[in-house]
């Protein structure tokens, strides 16, 4: 590993304000566990309650970019309860056992701010089990997609002004909707355009966000396994709007570990004869998942990766469930049965206990530092460095995490040298 | 991961006889699991009983090099016990589980004409839990280094003679010697050959097998922690012979998983508190490491890496217990507690469940064939490019197994366009 | 552990063929892992190549006891498929890695033998995944479960006549059906008569075996969770035949951890908050489970001795995947979630790596003696204490291993005192 | 399980205050981990913050016996470091994540008034690293073991009467000393008596506690493997001033399922050929145990379990590791390597997560209210119904959990139909 990657203690990167540049960080799901997550981690980094320990982008290789320092962001979202950052991160305290109790009392100001930001949001084509969580009267009303488009974008717009923000990046970090696949017409701009003002618009919830954020010109990041900006007509939008658009489904946990061991198999030509892994965990994107119809999108972006990496496809199995008392801790057991020489089996277990949205809200800040950079620098399209921060990067075959990070390397360190498209 | 590594089943490397080219691997610690285990699988793949799984060499990158085919090698070597292959074979089906009877069946003839070229070798300062291994009574009669160097010259020119080869690579397989710091005078080469002449030897006899193969320009790859080549004076050796050395220590199962999953945390700007590796196993390796005196080399090297990858020491422990009814069963369990956002303490944890011959020995056939085939093309010195196979590479800082990977590959396509330098 | 357990090494209880008794073992299923596993063994142990090792009735507490030798047994059986054990040991060593070669050899004899006893079995009602397993024309002849009935009973008494047995007893050892619910009118004697003379019989063929098995006053044993002899009628059957029936599904791996560990949590008033229980494993037992219909009952047994034991029901989970690179390797991962003092939740993991087959056969054998000393000793009916063999005891509500291994010494310690019933 | 065990919820074994009766629990190392978690247990108790979850006493087995409330307790204790219970609770909530917050304000006003009852202990003999923990000058006064005892003896006397107390317990939960062998004439009451006059005094300080205690005619527990009231003297002492004494080593994690498991592998005469377990953690107790002159005597009790109950010795090994970064959580795996039919070998591995307070402190609560009652009811000497809570029960050899388990309950069946013996 070269220089650039090791945290020598205690110098990380450091963050100053270098302008009075003021940015947005919009969450679709803002008081989901992982929006809750990192609006408190934001807050404690603010008052340098907490190291840069969890972020990539604190690491050296980013030092000296021009990366938004969490003073100069203001959170708001979009959510389909009735609730505030402060009840959340409450709930959270009593139920995970995480975030210290000093750290959340110097904090209470900006949550209390930033709550007030976040409006309620739309279940459009969530899912059924979604839309039982909702629990206040407005989210109902967006009975077309167009209004739907219109009521975000105004939400947008009004976040924006109301703090002078020069820019805004929206990340979804809501609930996993069940997958689907749009139909042709929806690949194309036009046809998606037409779709939206009048016909029959058949995507979820997530889309609606992508496509009202890309035609506000603001970057969007779906971090979850729904489908978002994952269509081509997205991706023009990104392109005539000239903004960034990155996904989905952030690598947090065990399939951050598959991506790491896969290679090793593969570069000691050891023959993988089955990847067993099974998940367990209690929070309520659990719940969610355990409607096996959101099941099956998270399952399939966690069980693909091994093959795409061994270039052959082993038995695997992959399994998802919902236990109450184990909150946001998820568990992943793995258990690895490899074929050696002289056809000798051996197997690799391992155990994963991590705290979800713990792993994922610091991803979501680096995603939403870079995602900035990006646009700011010129950048359009989709950002097809940012791949090691995914389960199914956009635009990116690769799923070797270290090739992955490798090309966010190379990418940054572009940056020092190439000046900025504009 | 780049096509090179991708072992698109069941297409992989080929080998193919090209010349008439006959070459010789010399195995110190024959008898051992590791060189019988090698024996053994060179025979099987000689009779196509075993695919190419699990030798690097066999991976695509490799495809179309002109490297030693299993025909092509006649094994022989040293050893302290009066045994044979056949029956440390048998043996090893009896306590380890492993080696197919049928496949056994059929290497009968190459097992038993390679024993009879294993002579009795030399325990010069191996420790006194090596010595009481001996069992033959020639092995003691080495009184001096010089005359022990002798000795190995002579075994291994009437070797290379008589089986009419066209080089010879000698690969210490050996159990583990103590840590031995040479004295200051060691390291030229002119002192050392004054040591070896006349004066007080103290190096272990490790380096009396480096310092004959060396001297031979025969190519020497030390597999063990044992101190072997690693001394400048020997470096000096290879390159005036111009021949080339390597090691050390063989990169098999726990530090391996070490140098894989290090790199991860770091990339993930994760604060690794603790690591706690617990190994154990059974078999005549183990029995050596049982004292503390040789077990202490191998913990270091195992301990070191995780530093190194990290830039900074978290707290390690890493311990290696004899448990006799393991046997050739390595069993390590690693517990890592890692520091994420907001201070949230997590855990991976991970078992592994490796046979440990059969690990090691298809690296031997790696390291044999691409270290004749490094000679052939007029490289000299260290192999550097064989980082990846060892625990404490020689001449080698870096320990990232993905970055050391990428030094392999980046050499061996260099070998497609480069000439050879002889 | 009072002295009656402890097994002393080497003394042992000793086998000794106290009379010129001769007796049979069938098996259904005889092919099958678990009953070629069973067949090796009781040949191994005949030539002495084996000790009592996992055998519960070669421990101290049965010493002295008149239970039969191994010499004393012939075995015979069914099965739907063409083959025999020579072939399915062979199958087995090469598979599952079991089995050593020398002792196999040894055993030649009785295996080709006792293949020779093996007769035609009926699938009657056993679902279609084991239907597709048949391999011989004859299985299908049977077309009403009278006929089915008949000629089990007819391959049983040549089995007695031919060998000219003293007794035999029947095990099933069958792949495990799909669960079943008899409706009423199979619950008495008189009309399970009827329906087998005239109606509709709709029972599986597990529950023919039993029948013809008790009908001829032959021990009927249960080891697989099929229906077999676990309705009212069927225990009439026994007592009217005087003959003795015990069940069901050996229990031989988690399910056995569960019933042991359970116990610790309620004795120590820890509230157990979740157990989450994966098994993976590649036999054909694994396949038929892969059906979800069949696997259905397993689950369910495996799952309720926690909450019998605990007293409240904490929430379960537990899955059973095929992974065919297993083969007869089970390997089992348990989670189980705690509430300790101060409302701390702790976490106890184990991972079970046991052979299936190597875990079951001893039991078949323990039980087929304790079941023909039983018979000879006058009991009829349900044999409760055996209780501590089984996920689903017959007759008897207790799931706490160890309260279940008092039964077991109670009874037995009262075969010292007391005189046999006849 | 018979009923007495069953935690049917919600409804446990109550607690009332059915007399005026108050007594007093006297923790030696009050302020260490287990001191402080019992003294705040018994707290958040007394406002019912928390059920009787994990407290053995509040088992069906014990309702309607006269054991102590939690409001009849008033805890008093010895200390070498000047620290309170609310410092010690704070540090805890800050290292090992546990006690929460709500729960810890309601019990400040116990916390504070208890924390006044702690005084200044002695280290005699306690060992250096035990010694250097001390921060109090008057730890250092004693001189004599005879100036200890009455010191102690002082302390326990003006607790007992400036609270009003009918009896007092005295609990050693302090650091593990290193192990001794007292001297053949400490063995006899008399002369121990003289050495404590006169003499040349070796015990460690725990014995001082127990001598202080018994001589008083207080119920005294050892809950540490140090020496405490473990040798004859002690035990003629107790029965002389008619009192009660029980102990050693509280039985919390690895060892008892040490103790739950190898029953079971002996029922089922599995032979176990090996058992490994590797223990990490990081408390004061576990900076204590680094030092290997104190971690001697804690392993000889973990290990010793094992062989005991099998009655023969496999090959074991336990180690303890201090790991800073792991505070309270105390993590053991073990790996245990069993045969099975055929020669087969297979494993079982466990993985147990505790916090090693959390689990010791209730049983401390459990032991005391079963010993003040014990010595109501004037029972004297050794309390051999507890053996189930200890690693090393004084006076009993029987190992297995569910042995010990059923001895306490019998023993708790006799105080419903026996009268008490005064």
């Amino acid at each position: 590993m070269d220089d650039s990657t090791k945290p020598r203690q205690p110098t990380r990167a450091t963050t100053s304000m270098s302008s009075t540049r003021r940015v947005g960080l919009w969450l679709i799901g803002a008081f989901g566990g992982v929006g809750t997550t990192a609006a408190l981690g934001l807050a404690a980094w603010r008052h340098r309650l907490i190291d840069g320990t969890s972020l990539v982008t604190m690491l050296p290789l980013f030092q000296g970019l021009d990366l938004d320092a969490p003073e100069q962001f203001i959170v708001g979202g979009h959510d389909i309860r009735r609730t505030n950052f402060e009840e959340t991160v409450a709930l959270f305290q009593k139920n995970a056992n995480v975030f210290e109790h000093d750290l959340v009392k110097q904090c209470r100001h900006e949550l209390a701010e930033w709550s007030e930001n976040v409006r309620p949001g739309t279940v459009l084509h969530s899912g059924k089990t979604i839309a039982q969580l909702v629990d206040i009267p407005e989210v109902h009303r967006a009975s077309s997609a167009r209004y739907a488009v219109e009521n975000v974008q105004q939400d947008l717009l009004i976040f924006r002004e109301s703090n002078r923000l020069d820019q805004v990046v929206v990340i979804n970090v809501a609930s996993t909707e069940p997958p689907m696949v749009p139909p042709e017409e929806y690949h194309s701009l036009s046809t998606l355009r037409e779709v939206l003002s009048g016909g029959d618009w058949v995507l979820p919830a997530s889309s609606v966000y992508a496509y009202a954020a890309l035609d506000l010109g603001f970057p969007f990041i779906n971090f979850t396994p729904s489908l978002g900006a994952s269509l081509p007509a997205m991706e023009q939008l990104a392109l005539e709007r000239r903004t960034v658009v990155g996904g989905k489904d952030g690598k947090t946990g065990e399939t951050l570990m598959k991506t790491v061991l896969a290679p090793m198999f593969a570069a000691r030509n050891w023959e993988i004869l089955s990847w067993v892994g099974h998940n367990i965990f209690g929070n309520r994107d659990g719940l969610v998942l355990d409607d096996p119809v959101n099941k099956e999108s998270k399952i399939k972006t966690k069980d693909r990766v091994v093959s795409q990496i061994l270039g052959y496809q082993p038995q695997t199995h992959v399994s998802i469930e919902y236990i109450r008392s184990m909150d946001d801790w998820k568990t992943a057991w793995d258990h690895i049965h490899f074929r050696g020489f002289l056809n000798t089996k051996m197997i690799l277990q391992f155990i994963w206990q991590g705290c979800d949205s713990i792993l994922a809200a610091p991803l979501v800040l680096d995603l939403a530092r870079l995602a900035l950079l990006a646009q700011r620098r010129g950048e359009v399209g989709v950002l097809k460095h940012l791949a090691c921060f995914f389960k199914s990067p956009m635009g990116v075959d690769e799923h070797d995490f270290f090739h992955q990070f490798g090309m966010l390397q190379e990418h940054i360190q572009q940056y020092r040298t190439a000046p900025p498209t504009r």
